[in-house]
């Protein structure tokens, strides 16, 4: 059984969108992974089908109905996690993609105007994600950021195992910088290292060059 | 002028997608921003089209060339700000959201395959920008996100200004939990002081529950 992602949303038209392109969307159309999505609003009782009302105690924008958001997810649920993309989530790192990948797939719902009921995240146990400290209009593209990252490491999907070991964050590092021919590029050279032939002293160079990188731009990811 | 959102990527095609629906699609129907895509593969100059080369130094992957690259940024710079996104950039914030959305556009870059040649990076000074700690397939996505998040902060385009301001981030701590009715969703109430209609007390147990909220899951936002 390959890894499955089912999208619950008000825009399922979004959808595979970028996700349909490049490595992602081939992986798809090879079967390591698939997508469903699913139209919130086909679970609205109403004649208007309102899948939202507003806050209660005031404020701005509306809010996702726990009873309707409760039958959507109700629809898909397994095993697979029950993820929230929301801003109020824990911070989305490498380490819980590469746990998504590990396991079947993964039920996302996408918020949209000022939030969703708390009540049915709790009921429902949904685990509220955040792709970074930002807001966005809704959970959509969000939800794809999540899918991206996870169908990149499944199984077939990129070429080579080896082009994810040297990466940012796979080894908590950033990447070191990376050149490529021309060797003169308007008066800057490739440094002589790169092209010196020594796998030991490019190595280390490289090594280097991430902590240096790390240090400077991301002191909290050294510890 | 409105903002001016210019972006390089081998993937035109994906756009506007997702920035095409929703308010973020209607402020662009509107004129609130525009959108460019510029091909990279057009600045190429061999007749395989070749935007790639291999990594200086051996390694997994391709890098894009700087000499490419640097074309096409030249064919659309102007006094925007020149962004790559990458996975070894500042991490996106709310402030740099704000910034951006202050001034006339941007100019984005999309990487793809295992980077872009450090030389361009340097000599176009680009501001390398990550969404967060895990790694895309490239930066098409990224753009998306980057884009969605100023979109939604300029004029016109999001309906009530109020909407903004009790947002996770921009207060520095996570949204308060929000709910709607019904009033009892399989046996759970909406919190009394909500429907008290006392609005001193709501605002002060938001804040609490705010505040709460942030120090149970992001205790790196509390200073």
């Amino acid at each position: 059984m390959s890894w499955r992602a089912d999208v619950i949303t008000l825009f399922p038209e979004l959808f595979p969108g970028p996700l349909g392109a490049s490595v992602i969307g081939r992986g798809m159309a090879e079967g390591a992974w698939s997508l469903q999505t699913t139209q919130l609003r086909e679970f609205a009782t109403d004649k208007h089908r309102t899948v939202d009302d507003t806050p209660s105690g005031g404020g701005a924008g509306m809010v996702l109905k726990p009873d309707i958001l409760a039958k959507a997810i109700d629809a898909v649920a397994d095993e697979r996690p029950r993820i929230l993309m929301s801003p109020r989530g824990k911070p989305l790192t490498q380490q819980r993609v590469r746990e998504l990948a590990a396991g079947p797939g993964a039920i996302i719902v996408c918020g949209r105007f000022e939030g969703v009921d708390q009540r049915v995240i709790e009921a429902r146990a949904l685990e509220e994600i955040s792709i970074g400290d930002y807001v966005l209009a809704g959970g959509e593209v969000a939800a794809m950021v999540l899918i991206e990252a996870v169908v990149r490491l499944l199984p077939g999907v990129l070429g080579a195992a080896a082009s994810h070991a040297d990466e940012s964050f796979e080894d908590g590092l950033l990447e070191y910088p990376q050149y490529t021919r021309p060797q003169v590029f308007e008066d800057r050279e490739i440094p002589a290292v790169l092209t010196s032939g020594d796998h030991g002293k490019i190595e280390k160079w490289r090594r280097a060059e991430s902590l240096a990188l790390t240090k400077a731009r991301r002191p909290d990811l050294i510890e």
